[in-house]
C-alpha cells in the first residue's frame, strides 16, 4: 500500500503541481468536491472586481462594446472548444445546462420528425431526463423517453430512435460511456446523438469531433471552476448548425438583433443557440477561470485524475473495508471519469462528519459518498490525507455522535 | 418654460432625492439609460465581494445552505412581488426574460389546447415575438403568432385566441397598454394573458393581481438595477400555479430535487417555473439591488418619472424643435412608462455625439433616440442639463463632425 512519503514524492514529480498556486484553497480544507463546485481561481477575484467597479459601475451601458460583453459568449465558447475536442466557432456559453439540453433536444427531434423515441439511460443525471419528459409531455404526439440501464444503451439503439441522449460520465458511478461506439451505431440507424459533458469538460480528454457527436452541452462550474452557477455551454456539430433550429429562440440568436425586426431569422453558425442576455458578472468570472486552462493538456490532467481515483479507492478499501466501505461502479479506471463514489449504509451522516473534519465531498442518494479529483489543485498527499480522515471518522464512529458534529461544524 | 433654478427647487423638495446617495453615479455623466442597464447600488459592490471571496472562495459548496443560495430565487421573487402587485410566493427569479417568455407561453398554450392563436402587437419587444414564432414553428400544428398594431389589440381579442401576450410598456413609444381592459376581455373570450413587465418593474406601479393577469415575466437589470444581465423573473397567478406545466422543466422545479428520482414531479407553487442552477454572483448583486427598494413607494417613483418625462419632452421640443426633434408616441404622460423616444433623421449620429458629451441614452432603429428616467438617481436638474447638451449638439451640428466625435469618445 502507498505511503504518505510516496504520495509526497509523486507530488514533487507532478508537472501539474504548480497549478494549485493559481487558485484560492481554503486553509486546512481538503476539497474533493470540485466535481460539484470548482474552487476559485485567483484571477476571478480581480476580474469580477473589475466587472463590478469599472464595467458596470463606471462604463455602464457602453461596456457592451467597450468591455466585450457582446462577444463574450462566443469567445468563451472557443476557449472551451479546445478542451472538449470541438472546433472553434462551434461552442457558445449561455444559460443553464438543463436549458441547453432543451435547446438541442428540441432541435434534434425537429430534425428527425418521423421518430418518437428519445433513448437515454437510468444513470443519466435526472434533470436531463426531466427535460426530455417535459418536452415529450408538451409535444403530446407520442414522443417518449426510453431510459434503459446504462449497459443496455448500445443494444437499445434501433430504427425507432430519434435521438440518443447520454451523459458521458455518470454522475454517480463515474462510468464513461463509449461515445464513439454509441454515435457510430446511432448514426447507422439514423439517430442523432446528444452528449452531456457535465462531468467531462475539464476532466477527461475531449472527443466531440473525433466521436462525430451531433450535439453536446456541459457545465462550467464543476471542473472548469467558473464559479457558482456560472453559465453552461452548448455545442452543435458544424454540419448541423445551419440545418437545425431549437424550439427556444430569442434575440441573441437573431441574424441582426439590433435591427429589431418583427420576424425571427436565425443567425448563422452556433450563434442561434443563444437566446437572451447572459449574467455578465458570472460570465466574467468564468472567462478568467477559463484562462487558467490555456496551458493545460487534458491528457495530463486525466492521467493524474485516474491515478488519484485508483489510489483513493485502494487506500479506502484497505483502510475502511471492514466498515462496509465499497466502491460503487466499475473498477476499470481507464473507463471512468474523475470522481469516486463509495457506498456505505450511513453515507449521509458519515459525509457530515467528514465535512466537520474539513474533508469536503458530497452525499448522493441513497447511500453514496462522492469524492471528486481535480488535478489542477488536488495533490496526491491530499488523497492520502483524505483517506486518513475517512478512516478516523469510521474507526471512531464520529458520524454517530451528534455532539461532536455540532461542535465541529464548519463555520 | 421651466428654468434651471426651478428644476433645482424641485430637487430640493423631492422626497426621493436622497436615494441617489445609495448608488455609484459616474462623475460628470448624466445617465438616461437606466431603462437599459440600471446604475450600480453601492451595496452591490459589498455583496459581490462577499459572494466571491467568502461564499465561493472559502465556503465553497457549503454555501448552498450556509449563504442561502438555494433559497435565493424565491426570496428575491418575494422582494419583487411587492413592486409589481403580486402576492408573496408567486414570483421566482430565474434565467433570462426570453426563456421565461417561453416557459409561460408554452404553459399557457398547453392549458388552452384547442386554440391556435397567440395574439401580440407589432410594438412588442422583438425577442418576445421571436419566442412565439420559434415555439409555433416547433409545434408545427397550426399555432400562429398574430401581431396586430398596438392600438388594435383589444379589438383583435376573439374566441380563437389562446393567449394574449403583451409588453405593458412599449420599449419605443413607452405607451402603457390598458392591461385591465385587455385581461378582462381576454378572460371573457376564454384566452389567457401574459404580461411582459420589462419596462414596468421598478418604473410603474404594480398591477398583476389587480388586473387579474395570468402570467408575467420581467427584467431586473433595467429599473431594478440588478447589474448587467442579472436574472429575470417569472410570475404565475396563484390559481394557475398547480394547474399549468411549462414545456421547459428541470431539477430545480422538481418536488424533491435531491432525491434524484427518475421521474419528473413538479413542485407545488411557482417553484416549478425554475429549471436549472442560477448564476450566483449575478444573483447576489441583484439581491443587494432589490434591498434598495424596501422603503420605496412605486406611486411616488412613477409620479416623479412622469414629471421628468413631460419636462424633458417640453424642453426638448422648445429648444430643439427647429432641428426636427419630435416626440415618438403619445403625449398623454399618464398612459406612458418612464422613457421618452425622440425622432430625428440622424438619431444614431446625434446619440453618438451626446454620449461623447457624457449624456448617455441609446439609439433604437430606425430613427429614435431613447432617454430613460429613473427617479431613484436622476434629478430634475439632470433633466434640464440633458436638454442643454442636446440643444448644444444640435445647434452646433456636433453630430456631423467626425473629428470632434473621435476626440470626445468616452474612454
Amino acid at each position: 500500500m502507498i505511503t504518505r512519503a510516496e504520495a509526497l514524492a509523486m507530488d514533487n514529480a507532478d508537472q501539474l503541481a504548480q497549478k494549485a498556486a493559481e487558485f484560492i484553497l481554503p486553509e486546512g480544507v481538503i476539497y474533493l468536491d470540485g466535481n460539484s463546485l470548482g474552487v476559485m481561481p485567483k484571477a476571478a477575484i480581480v476580474r469580477v472586481k473589475h466587472a463590478v467597479e469599472v464595467e458596470w459601475g463606471q462604463d455602464l451601458i457602453t461596456s457592451w462594446n467597450k468591455h466585450g460583453w457582446f462577444q463574450a459568449p462566443l469567445k468563451m465558447g472557443d476557449k472551451i472548444a479546445r478542451l472538449i475536442g470541438a472546433e472553434p466557432g462551434s461552442v457558445v456559453v449561455a444559460d443553464s445546462i438543463s436549458i441547453n439540453v432543451f435547446k438541442v433536444l428540441s432541435a434534434a427531434l425537429a430534425k428527425n420528425p418521423t421518430r418518437k423515441v428519445i433513448l437515454s439511460d437510468t444513470g443519466n443525471f435526472p434533470s436531463d431526463l426531466y427535460v426530455a419528459q417535459g418536452l415529450a409531455q408538451f409535444m403530446n404526439d407520442g414522443h417518449v423517453l426510453r431510459a434503459v440501464a446504462p449497459e443496455q444503451v448500445l443494444n437499445a439503439i434501433g430504427d425507432d430512435v430519434a435521438v440518443v441522449m447520454i451523459t458521458e460520465v455518470d454522475y454517480r458511478s463515474a462510468q464513461r460511456h463509449d461515445m464513439k461506439a454509441i454515435t457510430s451505431k446511432a448514426h447507422a440507424h439514423g439517430a442523432l446523438v446528444i452528449c452531456d459533458l457535465a462531468h467531462s469538460a475539464g476532466a477527461v480528454p475531449g472527443l466531440l469531433m473525433d466521436a462525430d457527436i451531433d450535439f453536446a452541452i456541459g457545465c462550467t462550474y464543476k471542473y472548469l471552476n467558473g464559479g457558482p452557477g456560472s453559465p453552461a455551454f452548448v455545442f452543435v456539430h458544424p454540419r448541423l448548425q445551419n440545418e437545425t433550429m431549437p424550439a427556444l429562440v430569442g434575440w441573441w440568436g437573431h441574424a441582426k438583433p439590433f435591427a429589431f425586426e418583427g420576424q425571427f431569422t436565425g443567425a448563422a453558425g452556433i450563434t442561434k443557440y443563444q437566446c437572451g442576455t447572459q449574467p455578465i458578472l458570472s460570465m466574467q468570472a468564468l472567462d478568467a477561470a477559463l484562462d487558467v486552462w490555456a496551458d493545460v493538456d487534458m491528457d495530463v490532467v486525466y492521467a493524474k485524475a485516474q491515478k488519484q481515483c485508483a489510489m483513493f479507492t485502494e487506500l479506502a478499501e484497505a483502510r475502511c473495508g471492514r466498515h462496509g466501505i465499497k466502491l460503487f461502479g466499475s473498477r476499470d479506471f481507464s473507463k471512468r471519469g474523475s470522481h469516486v463514489c463509495l457506498e456505505h449504509e450511513q453515507s449521509y451522516a458519515v459525509m457530515q462528519a467528514l465535512i466537520s473534519r474539513k474533508l469536503i465531498g458530497d452525499f448522493r442518494a441513497p447511500n453514496l459518498m462522492r469524492f471528486g479529483f481535480t488535478p489542477l489543485y488536488v495533490s496526491y498527499t491530499d488523497v492520502y490525507d483524505a483517506v486518513e480522515i475517512l478512516a478516523d471518522v469510521l474507526d471512531n464512529r464520529i458520524w454517530d455522535n451528534p455532539k461532536f458534529l455540532a461542535q465541529n461544524a464548519v463555520t
